[in-house]
């Protein structure tokens, strides 16, 4: 049997409106931080019971139920809206099933300001780590598609415009390096999010002799988030959090815009794998990006979510108040668009087929090897560079960047003779084919094969390093909760 | 028995995983739309049958079960996620029930683009009507309060420091003022919102000889949105929504932190009702204005939705985008948070008690009447203001305005004597008499019960007029939708 | 000689370091409300005097200064931002000419809060009406290229695929159209900023008799903004100017990322005129829509004022907060870049060239006319639309809609045969072809030349009505300046 | 002599009007970055000359008026806006001293996309390094103040309500250690800034042989940034230090929330100098602290800067497009706002008086000690915690905490006698007293001074490494500076 919320019954005996308690529960997030909470209350237990705060039988009554509802999953009962959050839910639940002095002894010695702040943090660091899995595959498959396109060459874009030759490998490699920062961000923040706030309390601890450090060793943190009024007062590393997941996602966009571009029957330099595209209702014919729509769409939720988490968050006085719930759900789903997005676009890219005749077609319009031209004027003719882009523009505005047109040019514009200098028309054909100006950017970070095999080497080598360091925490928290479970166990055994 | 997804049938028949389908799915916000979704399926297939699009048995078997929706509701097996969208679980329904002979045909003549952008203006619509509604309401008891406190002296503040005395009259009839202006723009929002998409097909309407004003007209709007492109791909009457309530909830969360503040044991200006409060689970003595730090920090929830929604739509290429899906569900969450707490406010404040003896006590502190003595040497001695200010700063800097004081800061300052203009202790003490100052003020829109009264009476005459306006667009929508069931019911019978 | 910041002299004498006073001194920004500053002291003045409130003399020394400033404008030394404000700078200067006795009672009955909060409104209608002017000039443009351009067959794209076909009048229409509904936000946004809050003080009004009505009707204003508190606290119309513009930007964004795509080499449906583009530093060959990528971005900035104002808005309780000021910039900039964006845009657009040849060669691409080839099947045939859409759509996966695919298709998918019913080749071509396919989409607003003339009426008396209602406010605002100068330069006389 | 655009000769000569010139001009921004292209500048040219890309005179006639622009600065031609930025107007200036032939050889090699690119992260590392000298401060200010008040009781408040009592120290520690996460994050970003993009080209490096790693090295980069197109195409950095700034600020926003309210007459905590101060034009007692909420509002502009440059980024296709160039003004602006509010808050806070008296008053206030009790009964006479809530809480609700009162309600609420376990009105009272509460609170992070001292040991550790690496990363830069001057004077000696 349930009881109804506990915590107003002493100071608040007034009945509130249905409508109200809607308004106040935070129910609907709390599900990302239900079971969270249980982990939260076996290691308080824990420590309350080794810290003699309550006595064996009641720390083994209680310890069953947790352990049950750790077991066997929590009950709907407990999400019920009357109740303010699921913490007060989970309480009543403990009562109903312990009584009143046994169950009623749980929440000594903290608050639920310190309890709900460790929920969120033990729920954020797991989803900090499942978007990183996600991040290092994802770096992966761009890896290994670049490694297969090094020779790939496809005409790079700047402004829409054909610019210049590139490859598909060097392309693909931009957007792992931005990842690979990306990656790097969540790393960092992970490592402030892994801090514990449980003991707390309200914001000024407790004048019980609770054991902080105990309580956040238990749940696999790394240390006690130290001042107790910041402990629960601040939400840095949930905007944070968001920040991160903001960035990632311009990035998801930028991605997705391309593949959006890419697949319209304008460009066709990819094709999209039927299982992520839809068709129209009334155009049979149509086969659609839109799952690389909904992402670059999911870049405004997610940004989204963080104005909203900013502005609530803005100018709120010490220590706890209760708008800091308000953020919470702009958490949760920022997290989550920018985690599915992430796995899904992994998804997406690699099956996708590319389209390499199409690319290398492109590649040699639009003049995009001009600038190789004028580099030549100047690497082989010691042309001044101004004085080489003038007479190669001026070439490309009257239509053509054959010899006679390149010779007149020069003449009128810098009073010299490109023939003089050695120039044919044979040159002139060889230095314009986008393959030989790929292979001629060769500086580090350049698109030429060699210059992109030394590069996806190191890129490689910093992935292992990253992925070997998401293996350690994945299996740290792992571990840390395994091993809370079995001291529970071992109390009630 | 229902169908699977028929619009992907014939184009893309390769599977979909579950997870992509829970991706592009726009099912959980649909829920919002789901019952403008038979009524525009009604409005449509009346006018099917009208064009001569569809045979007479055809659409009264597919009549009859579009009646039997909007009777008994829609079935849970229409809301699966398998189906891109409600519309296509409908439709999957409707074919399961009538057979894809005759389903099938409802389809015809319209497309997905345009059945989702006229099913979001029928349900914006609602919103925005139940919204002014609750404003009307909230003005109502700002105006009633207001004119029981005509009388009622409290301090005004700037900079959160006492500056002069006001009335309480003045302050509320602020608020009802900005609110005023908000039931404007939601007034003008309304008018752009109620035009019918409907017939505009994916975005060039249709080869078929369909009717958009009959279905206009059906369906409650006053117009068609003309230019079909225009009618499906536009966002800008949903972004002037959300746009609308961000503003109404900046000025909520104005209200709201005085309100707060005014709770606080710090003020004590109100007593807020227990109904809208909560206690702590650590502090017994607490009686937190949850509900009103709640409404203030939905107004960061609001204004995130805007902002995610205007990023969705930014940069968009005509026609349709999937993007516009995920545009939708900020519009929802912005409506209903803006929705839900101006209805909680009007609770919040009708059912509070002002502590007015607080308030006057409060309202003579702070030299907040040091104004109106300057404002008395400037009226009475025809002293410049600058100088007045200079003498009245000075010598409230040193601590007093008595009459030894001043003489001696204007002999120094100004070299004037002020006892030689007339002034004594008494008539100084009776210029920074709080309830002398307010009378003074007489000006338009001032807080002088005289200038109080003429501005209530005003009000309320622009209450009644939105009011009035209120009402009749609520009937004309109900009316509307009345005989659009009676069309459909007349042509089954 | 100029005076120091004389507000502060009485109250705090302590010097303010030079890095204090930058950073409070709204300085920067005031110059877009200086001159609207001294309209404001020159009606100031003159109700001052006709209420006695000051004496003749006085009042012509004052305003003579005045006149000289506004006939031959403010000198440097009063944007010193050694000053607060420009208030404070032209108080200064005042005081410098005519001495403290005459220049300090200018401040008589009012305060910087109702000051500034007049001067921003007198700015922000002219900002709004210069807008507004734009708009109509944007829209005609858009109008007079529709009109050219009714049988101008090109491709609808949904998705970035392509759709259907229709015409680039109808597609130009379409963004007139959402042009006209900014247009009416914008005018009634100018109706809700056109009233005065001069007069309202601090927010309390004043105890000497000054008269709000004769200044509003002096400076032009309809009305005034009532309640005084409201009248000094309230920025909702600023806030809501912003997100106009915002909603305005959203769409010009959507113009331009099309004029970005289309003047690619990729696509070539236009040639964007050179004084609107640039060249690349390196790439001699490139011809980048430079102004077009600017006006895209300016929509975030445009955005990013928008959701800063109102983060600085929320939460501040009654009345003034310095916090107020750091709104106001926000509202310039962001005004200022959509009123450049829409004047440039219609030089884009205008003095652009459409491929038209390259649009039509593009219509007929990608089966972009199968929907009409599935609705002649439902028109001629009877089929179910769901039915001869799932045929088509079949057979464009098939690649081929020819006779023999789409007869064999039919039998497999609804056991029926085209060919009875009287389908030829000759049939499915004619379909087919964009042109017809166009003809046919004759419903209201649709683009068939028919149906798109009819529109461009409608349009077209739209855009004189709104053309006009713009005449008149511009001159009523110009009419309102130079009566107001009269009443000045005769009380010198 | 100035030149004209040399960029726009070859390729564009149509005229471009002024306005269309200055809306795509960058130069007001430019400003930030005109120094860092100076030194861009001189590290390109020793590379050039290294790699024999230019000959010996014409690189020490173009280093000869680099270094003049480097010794006496850039002259105002150079920032005229007829240039599209400022990287064209030097040029424009080189090419003016030394002719077409020598200075338009200076940007072989190079484009404008990684010379701005590298400009940035040139600005944007010292910005963040000024940012972090002045968090150090900040914080070691907030520890000084700390330190001397460990025993300074104060309320703390939650909802804005009397809580519980601590003490000053805890209170200043708790933004203190927010504060440091602040830093940390700057740490981090700094790091990624800090790579070179110069020599990335358009975005695929370049043809001719030039060495990334050697102008890396010059400008006292630690590394490049890896792969060209990443390295011109990505903003990430740029907004992960808008994030950082906008995380810092909210913290800023809630310190200065409470500088407002502690110096508000309700409240009386704090007296702040005058010199950040100001008073009101019109009510000369007012003593306003106008620095702190200015400081608030810079939030707001911090985030409106984030925002905007978080659209201007989203869904731009690789690689460079002119969008990029908007983004960077809100980059400028955060910053600034951020790192003078940082400043500011310093002065402020520094030189403050707290009224110790009022805050040692205030903190018994509101039964904050009730907590206390509560736990005074679990801890000696083992009641449950929430029972003892729950008889705490509801002789708060009956207006007293005496015995006869908490006696009564432990009988009614849980059947048992406090009296009977011991309790007298002398240990009621002692428990009560807000110095006794404060004493009992000893966990870690928590406000005893025993534990506050312990902490703030720990915080000086981390204040002293984090000054350590500031100093070190500051030396490096001013280091790498002189001596790439001093090789720059080799070369021309």
């Amino acid at each position: 049997m349930m009881e109804r919320d506990r915590i107003r019954v002493g100071r608040l005996p007034g009945e509130r409106s249905r409508e109200v308690a809607e308004f106040l529960s935070s129910m609907e997030a709390d599900r990302w931080i239900a079971e969270a909470d249980i982990l939260v209350d076996i290691a308080h237990l824990l420590m309350l019971r080794r810290q003699d705060l309550v006595e064996k039988d009641t720390a083994r009554a209680v310890m069953q139920v947790l352990l049950d509802l750790y077991d066997h999953g929590i009950p709907r009962e407990a999400f019920d809206d009357q109740f303010e959050d699921i913490h007060a839910g989970i309480e009543a639940y403990l009562i109903g099933r312990t009584g009143e002095e046994r169950g009623g002894r749980l929440h000594t010695g903290r608050s639920r300001n310190d309890e709900v702040a460790t929920c969120i943090r033990i729920r954020l660091r797991n989803e900090l780590s499942g978007l990183m899995g996600e991040l290092i595959l994802l770096r992966e498959t761009l890896l290994d598609l670049a490694a297969r396109n090094e020779a790939t060459v496809m005409p790079g874009f700047t402004h829409l415009q054909h610019a210049q030759p590139t490859t598909l490998a060097h392309y693909l490699a931009a957007y792992e390096e931005a990842f690979a920062r990306d990656f790097e961000r969540f790393q960092a923040t992970f490592g402030r999010v892994n801090r514990s706030p449980l003991g707390a309390g309200a914001f000024a601890s407790s004048g019980l002799p609770i054991d902080r450090e105990m309580t956040a060793r238990l749940l696999g943190f790394t240390d006690v988030a130290g001042n107790t009024m910041d402990a629960v007062a601040s939400r840095d590393t949930l905007l944070e959090a968001l920040a991160d997941a903001c960035i990632l996602m311009i990035t998801v966009s930028r991605l997705c815009e391309e593949l959006v571009l890419w697949s319209s029957p304008l460009v066709r330099f990819i094709e999209l794998n039927d299982a992520y595209c839809s068709t129209s209702s009334i155009m049979p014919q149509k086969k659609n990006p839109d799952t690389a729509e909904i992402m670059r769409a999911k870049t405004g939720t997610v940004c989204g979510a963080l104005a909203g988490a900013l502005m609530i968050v803005k100018s709120l006085p010490m220590s706890y108040n209760r708008d800091l719930q308000e953020a919470t759900p702009h958490l949760w789903r920022g997290m989550d668009a920018c985690r599915r997005s992430v796995r899904l676009l992994n998804g997406l890219i690699s099956t996708a087929s590319f389209c390499k005749k199409r690319m290398e077609e492109e590649a040699g319009k639009g003049y995009s090897t001009a600038t190789d031209l004028a580099d030549f004027f100047v690497r082989e003719y010691h042309l001044p560079f101004r004085t080489a882009h003038t007479i190669v523009g001026r070439a490309v505005r009257e239509g053509s960047l054959d010899l006679d047109t390149l010779e007149r040019v020069a003449r009128e514009v810098a009073s010299l003779s490109l023939v003089e200098q050695g120039l044919t028309p044979e040159r002139i054909e060889q230095v314009l084919t986008p393959r030989s100006a790929v292979m001629a950017r060769n500086a580090v970070g350049g698109p030429s094969p060699v210059a992109m095999r030394a590069a996806l080497k190191e890129r490689r080598r910093t992935h292992r390093r990253d992925d070997a360091w998401h293996q350690r925490i994945t299996e740290a928290l792992t571990t840390a909760e395994a091993d809370l479970i079995v001291s529970a166990r071992e109390m009630i055994a």
